[in-house]
């Protein structure tokens, strides 16, 4: 077996999905496995991971519009408040999706389906002193 | 190492869990290999995967009418509608619970719970024109 | 490749998270495996597992209290009862968060953020007769 790890940076904008798909292309690809499975892994609990579709921006958005409305700022059921409203309802969202994801590929080629595209969703807002570069953990092996 | 990657097809039934656990067994069974892990990855957006009890139907039920309870129809934050009122709940749906999942096994056996099964969770409603034909990377190595 | 399966016992506290880390570390320690990945599969519907924050104990707190609010007892939509009024919303936590995740290693160190924690969630509150020793399947290989 043969196993490729690496870490690499993601840079996010505030509150937003990002599609990270073409990265994680290039790493099985860089890998030189033909056939095996792609584990990405996240090192962060305000931003998480979902597989959505490509096709309409739009879904992207109503995505982010509906879950910031589930889990919106100052509830007053959070106590932990000190890093700023923003934070605990980044911690729940991150909760309700995914940290890790694995995704088979054959022939060099990730099984993702035809409108299915990998995005970190960074649920912090923007605000100063608050570095939105993310960590992931990619993990290539066959 | 030895892997298997296979696509299989799912047929479902409109917004309901479809116990797939049978044909992951017969995948397993089917590698001949005795130890290691298997991935499902669902290739769709609007149908996801989870694991759950299996003894009482009414769980079932109860975990697919308070979803749509959760995610109704119609809600006016959506945009994107052109694909029909469903299309954007069951993307949100399918946000919520698991693209991919990986059960270890043992002596060719899932490690999975005595009350677990394996479920395609279909998102989306009953329409003219829309396949309920689900594609499922089954990805066994060991 | 080498591979080591183990299930391990979690000793649960009622509606709160657990952190296990120190005893998945101890297993991929145990490997002996330099590199590869640790796939963690919990075998039960009430119960679940997340990676989150764990500096501030508050944000667990949170974490339970908001998620006890999305998803109340005594719900009428309900119809699943007969094992309490604390089981059906114990699965559909269980749905909402992680039954696997996989978390990549190198050097024999796993791949977890700086303030990254794996926890076992107890969705079920205690009761007579509800035994709250969870079985985690333990998946190491490389």
């Amino acid at each position: 077996m043969v196993i490729k790890n690496k870490t690499i940076l993601i840079k996010t904008g505030a509150k937003s999905l990002n599609d990270i798909t073409s990265r994680i292309k290039d790493e099985v690809r860089l890998s030189k496995i033909n056939e095996g499975n792609c584990t990405l892994f996240i090192k962060h609990t305000s931003a998480s991971l979902i597989i959505q579709e490509n096709a309409d921006p739009a879904v992207q958005e109503d995505l982010n519009n509906w879950m910031d409305r589930l889990v919106p700022e100052n509830d007053p059921i959070f106590t932990h408040v000190q890093e700023g409203p923003d934070d605990m309802p980044a911690h729940i969202k991150s909760a309700l999706t995914l940290t890790s994801v694995s995704i088979p590929f054959v022939d060099g080629s990730l099984g993702l389906g035809t409108w299915q595209a990998v995005y970190l969703w960074e649920h912090r807002a923007e605000m100063p002193g608050v570095r939105l570069d993310r960590k992931l953990l990619v993990h290539v092996s066959g």
